[in-house]
């Protein structure tokens, strides 16, 4: 098994957390979380390998992935009432997942030969796609459109790292963790310090 | 033709009638009626054949499916007024579309040798699929996540009596019966009864 | 290069222009300006090629697609302000946008030798999707959804006039560019003069 595959495994358990605390914002039953949870833990993943062409995909080939991300859904059900802000342990939990799935979406880009733009844009996508589906079908307004608070840009620094890591000569794997980390580490540095990024600010028009 | 193929034109026949349903609430032209009842009614089938690499998808090498979902938009354009409720018709051409959809969806992955833990998933994301499509689309607040209506959780247990009767050695169509057959009347039981099950419900923090 | 890729070149540019249009009503940072213009750009041609399993997806072919995107959203992010009415803009720009991947949509399908129905499904659906991706993930009312405003029925038309135009034995190119012109001819005339085709009506149920 190549170590890249533990980044899928991670990326799935904890974006099967986050999938799992928004179903139980919106109060669905023990099956709605788990059908959030696996739409979220699968959904960047997927899309990357049916644009690779990669078959059969990650969770046919290996069906652990759903038992992993079901449990997660079992494992929320019965102790979320424990948290005292589930809003805040889904953004963190968020950022951890986010910052897996980019390291996991453009390593695997970077192994089958894709571009460097195209490692670029698996890694932004297999990052955003799952929360972004997660948001859009529970009717949350997606985390990745909050103004002013960055995150597609986290998960593109994230990549760029794994992009220089790789010129820098470092193997794969350690490639990735450089991009986890990266990616986590503005991303968290956001969420603590309330950073921003300069945002689109429409001026009156000239008269 | 395999008799399963009878299951694949019963699905988009019905979901495509919810779909122009849908449309004819958003008060759409006849092509919109056209084109949300095409997207529910081979949204969920599509899927399936992408992620299991069925080339070419059903309705590309048999385009009568689509004639099928056009005929059902025009038929629901010029009768949808008849109706006394359009919501109650939606809700229960849904749950039948669910039923058959389930049964397609799993037969076929079962008849491709995926394992069951993706039968089960493909059973559940075939039936719900086009719905969520159509709902996530027109706005509506999607069936799937209604809560404490059980949705998802009839199209597990449908899914789950298919493997139940292959196991038990019934030929893939008659499994396919079962399991729509099950499927169908958990949800139409809840939608008669108001059967719910068992939600999350937070509780108030630890003091 | 066969000129049905310039279809293609100029459908992403202009797609990706509404889509950081979009972006700059949400107020999002410059990354978010990008990703929502992709999305838009390659929305609709990405899922025309997974359908038709036509692989390398078009920009992972060719990366160039993405950075005309990228280029577009920079664009839209420093001088939007300029313009008097973003909303005007995004709807003359995306009925230039739908019309081009119209075009290039139902070409291609016709090029692998689809069906006449795949063919007219493929054109609406490469014009319809992108746009509609933009606006479900924006949550702006999707510009296909307004009442009594033809959108898909333009797409659908110029769909048609391609096929027409492939009976009456004019090279794919022109017959490509008649159904840009089609389409953007019944577009724009909806939106300058207000035309309106005839829509559902829900009649009170007979006593």
């Amino acid at each position: 098994m190549s170590p890249l595959v533990l980044l899928d495994y991670a990326s799935v358990l904890i974006f099967a957390l986050t999938g799992a605390l928004v179903a139980s914002r919106a109060q669905l039953d023990v099956v709605g979380f788990a059908f959030l949870a696996c739409l979220t833990a699968v959904g960047g993943g997927t899309t990357r390998d049916l644009l690779l062409d990669r078959h059969p995909v990650f969770w046919i080939a290996q069906p652990t992935y759903l038992a992993i991300a079901c449990a997660a859904a079992l494992l929320v059900f019965f102790t979320a009432h424990r948290l005292e802000s589930r809003a805040k342990a889904i953004l963190w939990l968020d950022a951890a997942a986010l910052s897996v799935a980019v390291a996991a979406g453009s390593s695997i880009a970077k192994d089958e030969g894709a571009a460097w733009g195209v490692v670029l844009v698996m890694g932004v996508m297999t990052g955003c796609l799952g929360g972004l589906m997660r948001d859009v079908v529970a009717n949350e307004v997606p985390l990745l459109l909050k103004q002013g608070e960055p995150y597609a840009t986290c998960a593109l620094c994230g990549a760029l790292a794994l992009l220089v890591a790789g010129w820098l000569g470092l193997p794969p794997f350690s490639a990735a963790l450089v991009c986890a980390g990266v990616t986590f580490a503005l991303r968290a540095s956001a969420l603590a310090f309330g950073w921003g990024i300069p945002v689109y600010k429409s001026r009156p028009p000239r008269a």
